[in-house]
């Protein structure tokens, strides 16, 4: 690894830029080597919902998401630290990042005039506090207790403090990218002096922010930049659920970001072809829950079908004895489910369902992923 | 194999007999050798709840039962039929015992004086009609429907179609288990016209009833064991729930039974010491939901341990590193699953813990077998 941040464990390389848009590179990072671009799974709990690790490596998946929010308030980072950290915890010997938190006490602190007021939580300078949905204790994470929950966790890569800016350009998408600046200065801080203590504290990455705004999402990713941190991410409210302004916010901002660091856009993607596009726009890195959940309701990734899915719960399928997708290589189509079992499963909410479904679209997720860096 | 039954594909040899009390035996059915003693998972809709055929597999499984019932209902004989039959439904290679559905149709009956009047379903000497609990939609199965329905299903093993009898010694416990006779007959009568014109049809086990008398349990043993059917079982209320009864009543009617059929005592065992005390009595093969039914709600098997199980939902195992069974030689255990994980993936209802739990509850099952006829 040539990439910057080798001496600290971590390191991003650009191997060769593809000429359908797009770059394949190599990212080091908790003792693992992984080809990007990567679709991370999520495991927002410290479990990725109905699999285990096994399952995650059949499918192929080399990095795993969990959430600070969530493993700080249950079971605590006090508690995952003494079982022996995050890796031992979700017995997940692969690469673990973990998000901040910030998307989640955001979202809770939405009131119902679309401003950051009456939610279930309160953004001020500090930080955010809110209360804990399982018994309503009250909480805070600000920007330095996000990298020490983080730095507890014992996670590879971590994610600076960040407030998710609603999809606007107004006077407040510009005041919470201010204040997520403000944030990754203490942040950053806070991890420098983590660091010292313990050079196994993940990479952190910054989080560039700025709504809707050309302006202002070029004036985020400058100021990102010049933290020199491991790794460049975009945050915001239309990152992921909209492919293609997420893809056009990349393009705002693709000229002023270093080549040696990866760039990770949070959330995406919904539909296989979401991940095309943002790869094709420049991103490296993704994670999105929409695989698994998908899944659960019935919804089955089928490249090629509206929606790129079908829904397995339709009585289309009741007595339909294929795999899944033909020809799809994963764990559920090649070792015999027929998706008339798979509808029975369903209908009947029998659990292992859930996982065998769930196992389907996370692969195709993968596979979409490593085809498209092949080609 | 010398074992009776051999030319249809099914047979049973006593391989040698334990002088701790019961025998080792070896059981051919559906192109499968199975040593007996054999502890059977449920899978009562087409899947052993929160697990696939691999899981099954890695825990010794070698037979499954399904439920003629259920699968009757939902997705309907013929469906499961047009979908390959049973194994294929199921994606299970080792052998599939259907039970007849009458279990099912008796508890559905029982109205609040205990006796058959005033429940969901009617049983009369044609068979038993009921309503189905995913639509209301009216139901029937006779004795020579449940063996149709098993023959449709393609299950290896057949059970004909019984009253479960309540735990007395009663008029009522003698008129069920005359009703379960005259059922006996029709039922064999029509899987022997099924097997002329299929010689592919499972195995028919009669079932011994009787309640709790010592009295009527001989006389319903001679009759059973008259029909000269492949296998024998033994059903009832109290049998599986109190393995002393069950014991108790293996001990009246053992020595009517021919030595060269398995023995199938039904609903046998919650705790492990349950299987050890049946097969002592000389039980060949038995089934029992309440693995897999505990796991899920927290129960985890652990041999010495009052009750033979730990509640993992305790705040005790938060911290705790270990494996749920020292020594244990479970999937879970071996993989690096913690007492800790699996706290916290409980407490946070995670679909991957039913899994993970479901399959060291089975795995002890199975080994605790496999020790006993080993020692």
């Amino acid at each position: 690894m040539k990439g910057r941040g080798d001496e600290e464990g971590f390191g991003f390389k650009e191997v060769r830029v593809l000429k359908t848009g797009g770059r394949v590179g190599r990212l080091k990072a908790g003792g693992h080597f992984v080809d990007t671009p990567v679709f991370m799974p999520v495991g927002t709990k410290g479990s990725v919902k109905a699999l285990d690790s096994a399952d995650l490596d059949e499918a192929g998946a080399e990095i795993v998401l969990a959430n600070t929010y969530h493993l700080h308030l249950r079971p605590g980072e006090e508690e995952v630290g003494k079982l022996g950290g995050i890796h031992k915890f979700m017995n997940w010997r692969g690469v673990v990042l973990t998000d901040s938190g910030g998307f989640q006490a955001s979202s809770l602190s939405m009131g119902t005039s679309g401003n950051r007021q009456g939610g279930l939580a309160r953004i001020t300078d500090d930080g955010v506090e809110f209360k804990s949905f399982w018994d309503g204790s009250k909480h805070f994470i600000g920007p330095e207790k996000a990298i020490e929950i983080q730095a507890k966790l014992g996670a590879d890569i971590i994610m600076a403090f960040d407030e998710c800016t609603p999809n606007r350009g107004d006077d407040y998408a510009k005041e919470a990218m201010a204040r997520t600046h403000r944030w990754l200065v203490r942040g950053k801080s806070r991890w420098l002096e983590l660091r010292k203590e313990n050079a196994c504290v993940g990479a952190l990455f910054g989080i560039i922010q700025g709504g809707r705004s050309r302006e202002l999402r070029r004036e985020s990713a400058r100021f990102v930049v010049e933290q020199g941190l491991p790794g460049i991410a975009i945050g915001g409210e239309s990152i992921g659920s909209d492919p293609d302004q997420t893809a056009e916010v990349i393009s705002w901002v693709y000229d002023l970001l270093p080549k040696d660091r990866p760039l990770y856009t949070m959330g995406v993607g919904v539909r296989p072809s979401d991940l095309v596009r943002v790869i094709e726009a420049g991103a490296d890195m993704f994670d999105c829950v929409a695989p698994t959940r998908l899944a659960r309701t019935g919804l089955l990734y089928f490249p090629g079908e509206k929606g790129e899915r079908i829904n397995i719960g339709k009585s289309v399928f009741r007595l339909d004895k294929r795999e899944i997708f033909p020809g799809c290589d994963c764990y559920t189509c090649t070792k015999g489910y027929s998706r008339g079992y798979l509808h029975h499963l369903y209908k009947c909410g029998e659990l292992s369902y859930f996982r065998l479904a769930s196992i389907h679209n996370l692969r195709v997720m993968i596979r979409t992923v490593r085809e498209y860096a092949n080609k």
